[in-house]
């Protein structure tokens, strides 16, 4: 495998809320996405999801406690089976690891 | 959980080679440290590893293909089993994904 930029993978994608896989790792996939506005309420019933902004601000509403904002530079991990809906501002670049 | 700021958990770093756990997901560990010249030649037989850089540069030196330098903004997966060598310019700061 060859070393990745992150920044040039980001610079690759043309459609918004497309994710695409740029690694693998024990059974965890490395995805980026970018996106803009809202995308919907959803759920992950048996996975945790690292989610990680490299540009913008994504806001992750929770239905059941306050929502997160996560700027460039932040993390969070989602637990399971929680309701949230990510609100990107304008152009937000962002990557998940999660179950393959 | 709360959100993290990955900067704020390196600054907060006190020794050189000395992993942190800042999260973690699916029984994957997320590990920041920071560290300055050699670490020494090891493997890991039975698991992958993502490797981030986020300042300075990291060289992983391996012994049967070539070197990899990663610079602030790449990563890398180290496959199983591969021997190799991180070297570390001052002060470079990095994230390990790997098993818990």
């Amino acid at each position: 495998m060859d070393k990745i930029s992150i920044n040039e993978q980001f610079s690759l994608l043309k459609e918004e809320w497309a994710p695409k896989i740029i690694a693998r790792s024990n059974d965890q996939s490395v995805r980026i996405l970018k996106g803009t506005g809202e995308l919907g309420w959803h759920k992950h019933e048996d996975e945790e999801k690292i989610i990680m902004v490299f540009k913008g601000q994504l806001t992750l509403k929770l239905k059941e406690s306050n929502d997160i904002t996560l700027e460039t530079g932040e993390m969070y991990v989602m637990p399971k089976g929680v309701d949230h809906c990510p609100i990107a501002q304008a152009d937000t670049h962002f990557m998940m690891i999660e179950p393959s």
